[in-house]
């Protein structure tokens, strides 16, 4: 059973209470329920994961990245300036899928750059919770191929 | 029953033929019949366009636009300069998914940068034909709710 | 009599349908009319075209724009990238005025360049159809001197 | 009786003795008589201020402004770095036209950037005198409807 | 007893007549009383001056500057392009204060910019009229120690 | 009594021992119990938190920062890049207060720049440790009226 | 007998009657009956096309590129902005070589940036009519190694 | 006998009083009258002027500059943004030269770009109260030849 | 014995596992094994700390670096963003020398920029384990001076 | 009999011997023997020259440029930033050709900059030996006519 | 008696042969010798110099510098990009003054950027030969006082 | 026995009498002997050039370059924009290593873009004379491996 994990950055653990215009209602802890119903109708084990510190998302990557198949990650606002975060991403080697809930193309000029994107197979944006489950279900069509 | 528009611009019908290291081996028409199979099951209707003419494209969403439900595209070319793509999205009003088939965010620089994406609701990049089944997905979703 | 050509961009075929509050809510063809019954008075001979295709508009203006004295021209988002628009009014060698409805200075940033200003004689920007009234009263007094 | 203020700005006192090519022959005081005169036919009230000193513009808007129907300004040289110019127009909340007598888009570089343009109704190049008349012709046509 | 100029640059003897969502709706006067009397419990000698000239309020710097122990300005729109201003400053060799009753930071780009700000003392933006209190009492603190 | 959360970024601890030319010779504790001295004649209840890591500094404020009234923030370096930090200032919607010991608009290019500034009431900077007790004192204030 | 495509973007039919101290006073027709005759000389088979419309120069690329031996393109104003140009030639796979009438390093701005450039074997800029016949002569040394 | 106007900008009147190490201790009277007695020597006729206002140096050149055979400038602050300065140097037709006290391109950045500079006969900067005298020295010569 | 410190940044702990056509195959912990022989050699006392985290480093660097006669640090991805980092080093006021393992000039545009190299006393980039060699023999050498 | 200079810049005397895959493998002196041959057949007297230092070939130019009628230059690294040689090319009003052996516009950004093509009446780049060919060719059609 | 080194840069013996309309149509050698002659009546020592080598110029003036009293120096375009020039200056010591015959600041945009101007006391630009003149008065001046 | 060439770019032979706070006060030939002494102990055969000429660099790098074993290179000034000593490096395919005297990262802006880094081993910067020394070593070291 492929193992994927998916990684929330800093502040992502207050959604559902932080600018539901902006980021939906739904908890981060909710989202990840139904994202792990959703594993596991598509067998596979999901590992959740979620800090406000850069260095503690790289240590929780350097210690189960080698060990999994994919890494599903919103880095939150990691994503305009945390080139340790992308390092960490290569030097495992780890196929990865980053997510944003909001259309970071429609909002603050500094949102639109992320240093992330290079070293990702893909980018999703704007879809909200649905972000997690379209990287998922990607996760899962890989594997049967 | 809802009605999705899928499409595709500039020489997004030499997919199979044009540089499969990067666009993957699939002719469009293989990856239309596989959409529309799949838009079956999800009950929903779609139909499929592809030009190279800019013109040609903006006709024919003006046309469909404001009957539809949804559109998937893929700009190609057309992603970083077609200004006028993008004001035919916002002007008929159609809730719109961009869909890429390689990361343009780890391409050549030009290619990083989306006039189209301040205007639709997503976009998808580096997932090949998965894209679109992705943002067909959406559009079922959405649906339910 | 002199004969002056009125051309629109892409999406103007929207007007009165497309984001009213931005553009009003008279439609192109409503639009023309009122510029038509005006010309009449002027003594001044109108012709009008629109297209969502640059190549359409090249093909035209080199059709026509080598008999015509003047040409009132609103290029849509081609104001802001068709350096080949631009071209062919040079090629053509016709004294052109530059009509936005919307003031354009005040909107997106993209919108704040035209390619176009350079090679016309004047630019109306943010009068509504007041602004294509403007430039035929422009041409009618240029008649007279 | 509507009231309209006309107010140019530094050098415009110059005009028909400095760069006729660009600027043309005529005075600016005959240009304004021309104007009275057609003001008087248009049945709106109009009144003249030129000044080469920002202040004096500012103190003048703020005197008369607040009981103005509307402006029709050329801020010659100030249009390129008077904020506080744009400023005084946001406060008093006048509706303001802005005339350049040359195409300023077909000039030195520095030329082609106005901080006015984005709190004014509409901008007005290329069309010397005609550009103030066609500024007259626009309050008319307002108080009409 | 220390002596404090507090100088306004342009439109803000507008206060409370403009734009009240931004600047409050108290006018420069009332605002003017209200630092007068806090001076005097503070044993400050405070004089107010407000100009939308330069050239006025350079005069006046290098007429009472010299004299005076310390200065609060808001330059308001001069703030961002008055190297003059910034000289004069420099100049008389005066301990100054900017203020600003928006928060420059959060409003339109040219905004952030301020040209005086590397030849003060510091800056205080956002708080209203508050901040022309906190900028006396800095001047108070100043005298004690 | 309200209360209000006095956070102090990266190397801040070590005032006093660092660079006194400039950022004095107080050490941060002493900081910190005159303005606790200060806070109870004021009524206020302040809190004080120190940390090197950004990620503590936001564990720290989704913590404390829904039920506190008010954020005096000194961000330190974290000012220049850490749009996690700004984030979390938003999402708890706190009205904040940025202190700088130093003026940063005469310091090094990059000192120049907030990425926290936007989301803030207002900014003090140049004041040393008076910009805090200047931003305490504004909170006293509007808890009064 | 090797095929080559000579292809002229918008704007280019007008040569002759358009800016002739530009672009000289040959017409397109004439250029490319002189282009033929020394094509057959050369054993080289050529096919012209011209079209203003970015669509056509695509779909004729598509259908007859594949077969062909070689292209020679002046891409008109196309040069600078259309990405879809450039990525037909990379899709079909062909050895382009890019012309230009003028020097385009030593005109507006805006002409210096090739788009195309980086995609073709080589540029030849500012010869005249001489730079197709140079690039013919390319080809046909190409053929005889 | 030829008549050259001296005319100096904001705080070039505090020569003398104001950074000595950078402007050295002459004030800006007793440099005038060195300059008149040069100005004796060589047979011309020289007028001084000194504002602190933008609108007052435009409107002393305006009256007296089309009499005037050349004017001798240092715009002080207003270097680096009037260009409304400059304009009135074009408009009058007057042959100028610029002088700068300090080497201006050995300080701040913004002290590097001269907005006047393009308009004048040339540049003199870096030789104090010298660069006058240069000044003056070639309007003599210009006289003889 | 003087006392030099070693530190290395986010993933530099993955030495030897991660990219080794980029950083060498071998690990961190022999790395600072053959240093410590070699400071052996040089009577030199050295100790070895890595974190993932910036604020770990920052306390590292307080709590060690006021005893310590020098610094030998490869802040890895913080390089190019911890002003925090680059702050701690001018703060305790150490003597620094930056050194990366791979010639960061060659790399990506990114990886060029250095916001520590302003404040370290040398830079060593490109040897690999002996740009660490390097440094230590420097402040062996320094040592004997 | 014409006279053509043919002059070659830094580093171009190592041709084929340094990177034969971007150069080819052909020596510049037998290239030189090839164009020597062809000139003859062209009835052209041509004359050849290479150095490494930019002062020797303006030197040459100096000395050979004025009996000359044309020049056909491979500025190689030169092309980039000797604007000393771009003068000497205006100054002595010779008509030049610059050849470049590779497409400039596909290689690192700094060699897509030619500060000499401002100043030639044509830019040939991409083609090999083939491209000094070319040019030859064209003094050679040019004497015909 | 003072010693001043006059250095001519690349090109700058072409005068008068050199495009007289920029330049002028005086030889340098005639030029030389009209300020040999001033420099006699000054009871100063010139020694004069051109070179269009770089190195030559750097190599004079380690050879001659540190004798000299000064340096008049036209770098020629040299002054755009050399910083070798620029730093034998600093390195030898010697009070340089920057003389251009034509007004830099009028012409290309890349010949408005010196990076010679920060390390003179002076720069005198557009005069044509008087310049030369002013520089070798100043130094005369000097030696005065 | 390796051989390696040490080679100084421009005004490197007046260390010890140029600027001795930034460059030390050993002169080149002084420090050239140290170098030389070490590299008998390591067994390493080094040979001297310096040259305040580009051409003669590049003439010597040609000549010495294609035997050598390594090249340690201080570039002076031409650090910042000799392209053509760049190519020279990459054509002769020496391996390379770049010295500073001073840390360039920590001076003017200019100093900090080196165009010859991206084609060195490494750089080394800051370190005065041991920079060499310790490029020497590394070169030692290799060979021993």
């Amino acid at each position: 059973m492929p193992r994927i994990l998916i990684v929330n950055g800093p502040n992502l653990n207050l959604l559902g209470k932080r600018e539901p215009e902006i980021y939906g209602s739904e908890t981060l802890d909710k989202m990840n329920k139904r994202l792990d119903a959703m594993a596991k109708e598509l067998h596979i084990d999901v590992e959740f994961f979620q800090s406000n510190s850069e260095g503690e998302i790289i240590d929780y990557l350097q210690q189960k990245g080698f060990e999994a198949d994919g890494l599903i990650i919103n880095p939150g606002a990691f994503t305009h300036y945390s080139y340790a975060l992308r390092d960490v991403i290569t030097a495992i080697g780890i196929e990865a899928v980053e997510v944003h809930l909001s259309n970071i193309y429609s909002r603050e000029k500094f949102r639109r750059k992320s240093v992330i994107a290079p070293v990702v197979t893909g980018q999703i944006t704007g879809f909200g919770f649905y972000g997690y489950a379209m990287a998922l279900s990607y996760f899962a069509d890989l594997k049967e191929e």
